[in-house]
């Protein structure tokens, strides 16, 4: 029999779509269903929602107007086209073949850079502390005179600790090299200014943050080139070809401008219900949390509690109605250990017992005290079975 | 005031959602919003409708439960990524270093050919006939022992001439040819059958048959490999990364499911609409329409009217609640002459009076009645101020 609790703890691998994002998108599937680009009625009805969507993507990351925010499938497409787009525009021709990036990237990136060391790219990893974040003299010291480009996230999906944008954003500045920030677990969870970062490029991914799956978009600083990853029509300036989606460039709009108005609820009410589980959880005796409070975005735990094998847990807690993670979703399927644990140097056995809790503007204090008691029974009744505690 | 008729021929340039597909997709936005990478029920879940989805995919184009169908944000990608992918595997390297493709094709195609022109492949460009097609022996007879791969649309976007895609299949089937085609005008018209074609590579868009504007695919021959244009996570069996669209991709399968139930009626009803209408613009004089009916898709006109300006005919329509195109949609704000009019040796002012009709299985008898009506007074009227006729 299937659990009547549907708890979701894990909106660091997708969310729900805002209401109010489907809402303004749901006549654009059916009835107002012309192709933007058309100059007849069904094509120009649909621009002035299109027009606000825009307005609602370059007030939430302070953009300005000259610069570009180009729609495109997910951030894995922005992360792809970013890399490549620096590859055919400058490395390639070998004078500067150096990116500078982390060994906790999302797969978009590193998988892109292994793709790019393959075509002779020379790339760097940088490896993080045990804190769990990037400390930005390390990436001052590892640019050459060949270095491109040097891509950092803003904050870890697993971990939800953010690294100091700023102070990379002001380095790359100073050394004239290319910044860019998959920003994917940042927005809709704290400030994200691309001006004070001083990035080229930032990539985001709707369904991050209440939008839909399937859109997301990349943020070109002005006057910056970036060879298309999809050539073809004059779409977005020539920039990134094909049909645009227009129902969810609207709702995709909704979903930033509603992320910006509830920022403060983030850094506040989601914040106080995360740290509530929290502290609940650490009240257990050997159980870890990775990351300082104080770097984390505001609804991420990633836990291990020793003798209880991530993948035990959380099929306890989905019996129980409540879903979490052991790791990235990209890859959960493949029960691996969690590479950013593994990362940071803790122990196998930690990295085998970690389990990611991400909460959302929707979560509520109900959900959390159940998911409490939930976890409480459950880590209690899998140590007592536990070969290892 | 806007005028209380919504008549809408442009159904080449995209289509409306069929309302099966967008109630299936409905709940799986705020309801089952989960990520179907994820272990838990909010994952799960939404596994049986998508792999409903990609059933319906497959028996759409007769593809083997071996073969992939990747899919991607619309044939855009897709045709990027043949033509990408192959670059990467074997272009490249220079021993095979020829692609064949027409000078017809979609900007998504030429375009990247440009591009990959840049990198130092060579590529052919044929010509059409002033019938506006392709014939296959053109194809045999370009072929070189350097080319790698054939990229040919199954019809093309303006005019609906189908390419003899069979016969060019086993041409490149006997050279030990890759072959690519663009079916993004075909689908959802007349049958498409990737084993009697014979290609390696063909790209969908599903907005071109009644599902979502933002998603496509690509489907590949088992056993083919094409490195991947999104690299990242192991999405898709590692061949194309990115969160799945899930409500789409239902969309699209039920879109799918819907047009192969709807050949009949395209073949049978909508051609006869189509008919109807082409054979009263016919009787107006100095009207001209490119390629014979035997060799078109059920729903495509694309007509010249001598002495009218194809951008003044449009606006007079759309006045009227009338829908239609002077080209291509991707380019439709650029106002340039119909690229394939000019391919097919069309003298120039026929080019710059091309009009393009396309219906679909929504277009009514009474719609069609009506258009006939404002075509006739439009053209009367326009000739009557036109200062070349």
């Amino acid at each position: 029999m299937s659990n009547p609790k549907r708890i979701y703890l894990d909106n660091n691998a997708t969310t729900k779509l805002d209401e109010n994002a489907k809402a303004l998108m749901d006549s654009y599937f059916c009835e107002k269903y012309g192709n933007p680009n058309s100059l007849h009625i069904f094509g120009t009805e649909t621009h002035k929602a299109i027009r606000e969507a825009f307005n609602h993507l370059y007030e939430g990351i302070n953009a300005d107007d000259d610069d570009d925010i180009i729609i495109t499938s997910c951030a894995t497409e922005s992360n792809n086209w970013v890399l490549k787009g620096v590859y055919f525009d400058v490395l390639r021709f070998g004078e500067k073949n150096h990116i500078i990036t982390t060994e906790v990237e999302h797969p978009a990136v590193l998988a892109t850079c292994k793709f790019l060391e393959e075509l002779g790219v020379d790339v760097t990893y940088l490896p993080i502390g045990s804190n769990g974040t990037l400390d930005a003299k390390e990436v001052e010291a590892a640019i050459t005179p060949k270095t491109a480009l040097v891509s950092v996230m803003w904050a870890n999906n697993e971990t939800g600790i953010m690294f100091p944008i700023e102070e990379i954003g002001a380095i790359c500045k100073r050394h004239k090299v290319l910044f860019h920030t998959d920003a994917v677990q940042a927005i809709g969870k704290i400030p994200v200014d691309v001006k004070k970062a001083q990035v080229d490029f930032l990539s985001f991914s709707a369904h991050k943050f209440h939008g839909p799956k399937g859109i997301g978009g990349l943020y070109i600083k002005k006057d910056i080139k970036l060879t298309p990853l999809f050539h073809g029509g004059e779409h977005m300036h020539g920039r990134r070809s094909g049909t645009l989606n227009v129902p969810y460039i609207i709702a995709m709009g909704e979903a930033m401008r509603q992320a910006s108005l509830h920022l403060d609820f983030e850094r506040n009410n989601v914040r106080r219900l995360r740290d509530k589980l929290e502290d609940a959880l650490l009240e257990i005796p050997d159980t870890f949390v990775v990351g300082e409070r104080s770097l984390r975005v505001p609804n991420t735990i990633l836990i291990s509690i020793r003798g209880v094998e991530g993948e035990a847990m959380l099929w306890d807690l989905n019996k129980n109605g409540i879903a979490c993670s052991t790791g990235s979703a990209c890859a959960s399927e493949d029960l691996e250990a969690n590479p950013v644990m593994s990362a940071i140097g803790a122990d196998k056995e930690l990295a085998h017992t970690a389990v990611r809790i991400s909460l959302s503007r929707f979560t509520t204090q109900e959900e959390i005290d159940y998911a409490i008691e939930v976890f409480k029974k459950s880590i209690q009744r899998l140590r007592a079975i536990s070969s290892s505690y």
